[in-house]
């Protein structure tokens, strides 16, 4: 098998469906509500779900025994990205974070009766739901080990006390994946179980929605309390001690997936930036002749290309069933930092209009600084790079002239 | 067909085998002349060659017919990388520049009777060849419209007077690819011709070796100086006047292959920080538990992933057939600055001894400044980069959200 | 005289005393409005300005017989960096966009009338203004001699045409000094006249205000109409036709006290991620302790100092009445760019906590983006900054080993 | 006293002919010796030494009673700079590293007779001396404190063993300070002691001289042998164990004084592009006038006023008496890092000539890369930054506004 780009048929006929759905569906419904959705409006959601339905590319992630269009991840790459050009086609296409994530990790994880019972509502689009595992300072931030919150054994089920932060969805989920410690302590590498919790529980309330530099995640971001939280054994999520293992299974794809949407930023960016220096006439000639303007829009094209070739990379490496967590943190940081300067330049190709809010700039600016930040952040996947590649030099022993030389089976380092 | 990332077995073996090769052969020779074959040893280009021939991993990039292992460009890609962990490798293979690429040119265009004669030796080993185009300001530089060498028709063939400088190989090869205006004035985008000119040609003088920052070119970088070099009409390669054409012809691939032997260099210069990271003790730990060595640790293999993905990536395109022009000037740019990156990062990491000739990262950072340079400065690379973008951009017409918003075909912008 | 960098200690108590003020006084507002004033709120400013009064730091910049404090501009740099702590302390001061630049440009331009009716009640705090140069596309913008609202000769007077656009702080302006075109076209160097015109003149319109990425502008950005706007000849500032000419006279200094108040925002921003750095634990040891954190704090310390220091060289060279075009484009291209680096280095340092409203970094993230563009892009400096240095190499002819080989004068190249 | 930037006249005068002298003398004889005096030819250096005596130029740092020119820190940053546009214009007025740091070492620490017998022909050029305090890993390199050479005491004096590289200027040179440990153990902070070591001791040897990236340094580096190298008590620098302390004294003003002469070097490179960009036409227009190529100049403008800038105020800093480490460690990073930008920048706008040697910015390129290494990596430098910063954050204790919000001294954070 040799190297090869080509985008199979299928997925390339979705992506397309997929343009044209963001274009005369989202990017309309987008400037309505100019890109702000943490208040989590429901008809607006259900709207551009029955839309992308109607237009055949819903849940282009979902097994198809889930309803979904069950593309791998190297298919989703393509169309997360055109979904991606508007910052609501993902929720249009029900693949935004973190239901994506959790409807991944429930079809790996959960019990058949769990992934009636949470994963087919969801998958349909019926449910929303959250992710609980980060917590505030000293709890688990981008040192998962961290983990705080406690589960302690009751009879028939386990009663959880904690405190959760920056929960993205929280708010108007149906349930919530709750990373709690159910041995060791904070600092352990172990002892963590993931738990289901319904949202009419009791024991666990939203506290307040944190107030964010972007607004385009449905629902926003909340503060947790979990006060005695009961919930029965069938809660669990996998086995009892295994939530951070289960973690993993969740973030490798789940970080992919987020660069696949994030591109799709970028490129929206650069085209306005495009368009912009296309048109615009400035010391007597076109902006786009402008040696600055075209090193910033030439910088762009790099990083938006560089971006889906390792991204791209990366997916195949996991769609192959490969340990991809180098590639996915090389990806991950790559990506993140890459659309960051390509808004960026943007904004300063487009002067003054760049900062208003007369074109979207402005709001994809505020949007993607978060990037480097969430799913682990560049620091702590830059530590986890050196380290890994460290450790292998290590096993080649020194003076040796590394590593094969060239890759020959198309991994990462 | 998906997109696929596996490399064929056939490739995989001869990548490993050059490995091998490189490790027991090359480097101890490298080592021995310190990277330094500017005054072009015979011998040691012999016995390069004779033992890579022995090994099986000889003119990798060679068509069948002409004795080579008849890879296409992802099949180099592999290999040329790993002969590119050292600064010899790709001239113990024969797929050093200029020899490879002009290998290719001749295939491409020369008649048959010019490729028993030119071609067949040079494939083989047994001669070398240079490319003069490069010219003294004003001539011919990064923009090569600036042509100012200049070819008269004579009864019977051409005569050629002109100046080049910075041609690569020039001492001691057998012929010349010579470019010469037959037409127009210096600016004009058409007019050239391309000329095969013999060493032996009277009209044709080295001027001199030109000093310069990098040593590991074989025969180094010379001028040359044409005056009255008088040729017959079998001399012209391919037809009058499409000379520029055919430079685009030879310069897709070669600004790829080079990539790819960077690639390696880059390789190189990581697997020495590493090796030094791990071995290392500083301020009471691991040279690598330092963060802030991690970071550049980190940061280099992110820049050779990434350089290895989209550097396949052009090379896939071009194997298609297809017009690449615009990931190949995108490859050539951020390669050769990330491979200056990572080779930088391993000279700080390394500290004193990175500097010192004790170990090969300051002969590895001579050889790697010109690369941003040669084959196209990064300015040129994109000034070309922004115009193709801005010209698609125009295209699609402002206001339309752009481009298909996803590559469903697998080609760039 | 020698090189000197004690700060006089008149100022030094002024900024002492500011310092006081702003964490007593102004942090606690800003905490209030959460650094939004583009509603301008007139009771807030109005109590803040008695605080700073009462506080003896009101008016540093303004000349002593119009009741300020009448430092130069070295001064200022001291105390505004001082007030600039706070995005509401330049304005608690009274010397914050655009007013401060306005008050200079009175000063230095208009005639004892004008002063009297503009400059006193503007410089007491009892008034604001704004400067109304810019405009749409294909208006006057980073090239103002784009300027194509024009002036035309009434009986009497002048009657203005034209739309400008974020005008900053024009919504509530008791007057605007517009700039128009008394002569020549679009694109020519000449011919721009400065109007002082009356908040209440009906030929006058704030059209919009415009939404935008910063919030902490006093009165927001707008767009202003001016449809047949009649004024007297008195209400000519300066001479006819010398319109570009004060519009430097205005933005040299402009430039300056913008950076001097970016600078404190650049602080507080070092500040809160020194205090989370040494006070949060992850990955079993301080954030402090991390390496690249400790990378990102140290960057930042680097670029508030160099910012300084290269900051009150520009003051001193226009405090000498030098030309000091270069050192100002310098200064702030420099500042602009190192401000926006040290805020988001420390977002990322903050981690989630960064993003969110809890701390103010969020919104000076959001604050500081249009640094690099207010007061001239980065792109415009730099084209100018090389236009000065390259006309500087030709005066002294090629080969020469250059300007005198250090500065003697203190001067800029 | 308020911030001023004028230089004194006298400092001036002699900065002035320090240029004239340069281009007259030390230029020449650069181009000579292609930048290349690692061999340490005695009649090239005693030629531009007489030469810079007679211009008046010679031994601008020395304190007049040793017949110098008496120049504080801030005369010295004038006029090293203009010294430093050639390579070899330090060594000419006797003010190049190491030679200078020792003076002012010797002139600190020494006893009377110390000063006369090893100090007085130092200044007067007649010897010249190195400073042998880096060891090969594990020994003193980044970290002073890993120091493993050692000093036993004897009857009468000391008997020292260990290893030293780097040591630059110590073939050929007249004596050695050399570092030993005269107690506790590598790692520790303190033992440390100074020994000054004549070249005759039989107990010292040029074991080798190392190759390196850089030919700048006059003698080259060389690595020592120590073996049972006997010493009387007089040969004691200072007092015992205080050897790390007054390693502090020199290397404190040894930074800023490396960073002066950088400086010369980046003005150097920076006017060669500048030329170069003023005189070649390309793309149908002169150089100067395509807008990479002027990012490029105005971004070396840029980091060169920046430079000496924040140079000057760290000069002052230690000129007033007061600890400037901090503004010593940010000004050595930021100067050493910027002047690397510059050299490169002049690289890339030259193109093939830029790393020819037909113009010696190749020579420069070579020679700049050290300065990020010599004298403290810039990751050291960074990391005492970052300590001292949070150190300082610590003191206020957190929610506290911070230091003073301005500084109101002069004085760095």
């Amino acid at each position: 098998m040799a190297i090869e780009f080509d985008i199979d048929p299928h997925v390339a006929d979705i992506a397309r469906r997929t343009t044209a759905f963001v274009r005369e569906h989202v990017l309309p419904a987008e400037e309505e509500c100019r890109g702000d959705v943490h208040a989590g409006p429901e008809p607006l959601r259900r709207g551009l779900q029955e839309a992308a339905r109607a237009a055949g590319v819903f849940a282009p992630h979902v097994p198809v025994r889930w309803g979904g269009l069950g593309l791998d991840l190297r298919g989703q790459a393509v169309v997360f990205e055109a979904a991606g050009y508007s910052l609501l086609g993902p929720l249009a296409l029900n693949c935004a974070a973190p239901d994506e994530g959790n409807t991944h990790l429930l079809d790996a994880v959960a019990t058949e009766e769990q992934r009636a019972r949470f994963l087919a509502p969801l998958a349909a689009g019926e449910t929303r739901s959250c992710f609980a595992m980060t917590e505030p300072s000293p709890g688990a931030g981008s040192d998962p080990r961290a983990l705080a919150t406690r589960a302690e054994r009751i009879p028939g089920g386990w009663r959880i006390d904690g405190r959760k932060w920056f929960i993205s969805g929280a708010d108007g989920a149906a349930f919530t994946i709750c990373m709690a410690r159910t041995g060791g302590e904070p600092g352990d590498p172990g002892g963590a179980t993931m738990f289901l919790i319904d949202a009419g529980n009791p024991g666990m309330k939203v506290v307040r929605n944190i107030g964010t530099l972007d607004r385009a995640l449905f629902g926003g971001h909340s503060e947790l309390a979990l006060d005695a939280c009961e919930v029965a054994d069938d809660a669990v999520l996998g086995e009892v001690h295994r939530g951070f293992e289960y973690a993993q299974v969740r973030l490798g794809p789940a970080r992919l997936t987020h660069c696949m949407r994030w591109l799709g930023v970028a490129r929206r960016a650069q085209d306005i930036a495009l368009d912009r220096a296309a048109g615009r006439r400035a010391f007597g000639g076109r902006l786009a002749e402008l040696g600055m303007v075209q090193q910033q829009l030439a910088d762009s094209e790099i990083d938006i290309e560089t971006s889906r070739a390792v991204l791209w990379r990366a997916c195949w490496e996991l769609d192959q069933g490969r340990p991809g967590a180098q590639l996915t943190s090389i990806a991950k940081t790559f990506v993140s930092e890459a659309v960051g300067r390509v808004v960026d330049r943007a904004v300063q190709v487009c002067g003054a209009l760049g900062i208003s809010e007369d074109i979207p700039l402005a709001s994809l600016y505020r949007e993607v600084r978060p990037f480097r930040i969430y799913d682990g952040p560049s620091e702590t996947h830059r530590w986890a790079i050196a380290k890994r590649a460290v450790r292998a030099a290590r096993e080649r022993g020194p003076g040796e002239p590394a590593r094969e030389a060239a890759p020959t089976r198309g991994g990462g380092a």
